[in-house]
């Protein structure tokens, strides 16, 4: 995965999740160095409506399997 | 919310989530120092159903509000 692709796609994610992957909002995660496996399963339930959430359901949808890969990588490689 | 007793309840998360809160298992999240009200929604989502995952959905059925409260508070005071 390219962690700078999804550095870039991560701008679209800042609002809630920092590009830094620290929370701004008290009901979005903290990302920074989650797990990558998590996080790629985790968008993937959005995408598929396995996991439910208004907003996440709509920033997904666009998401091809590599900008997935690519987001879990950037997310996955910052400090948290 | 109680952070010791938090601590005790989450002798039943450590195979999966750490009692550090860093996952044992590719698939499941790091917790430490997640957002605790995000922690909160996620476990009540599990325990209603509007989050599904076999695990979790049987782990957390046994669990009160306020054991909710103290895990979340447990995870959220751990460095990440």
């Amino acid at each position: 995965a390219d962690v700078a692709a999804g550095r870039t796609k991560a701008v679209q994610c800042q609002a809630c999740h920092g590009l830094d992957g620290i929370s701004k909002q008290p009901d979005a995660p903290n990302l920074a160095g989650q797990n990558e496996d998590y996080l790629v399963k985790a968008l993937n339930d959005f995408k598929t409506g396995a996991r439910k959430n208004e907003l996440m359901s709509t920033v997904v949808k666009p998401l091809s399997d590599t900008d997935i890969a690519n987001l879990a990588a950037y997310y996955h490689s910052l400090r948290p």
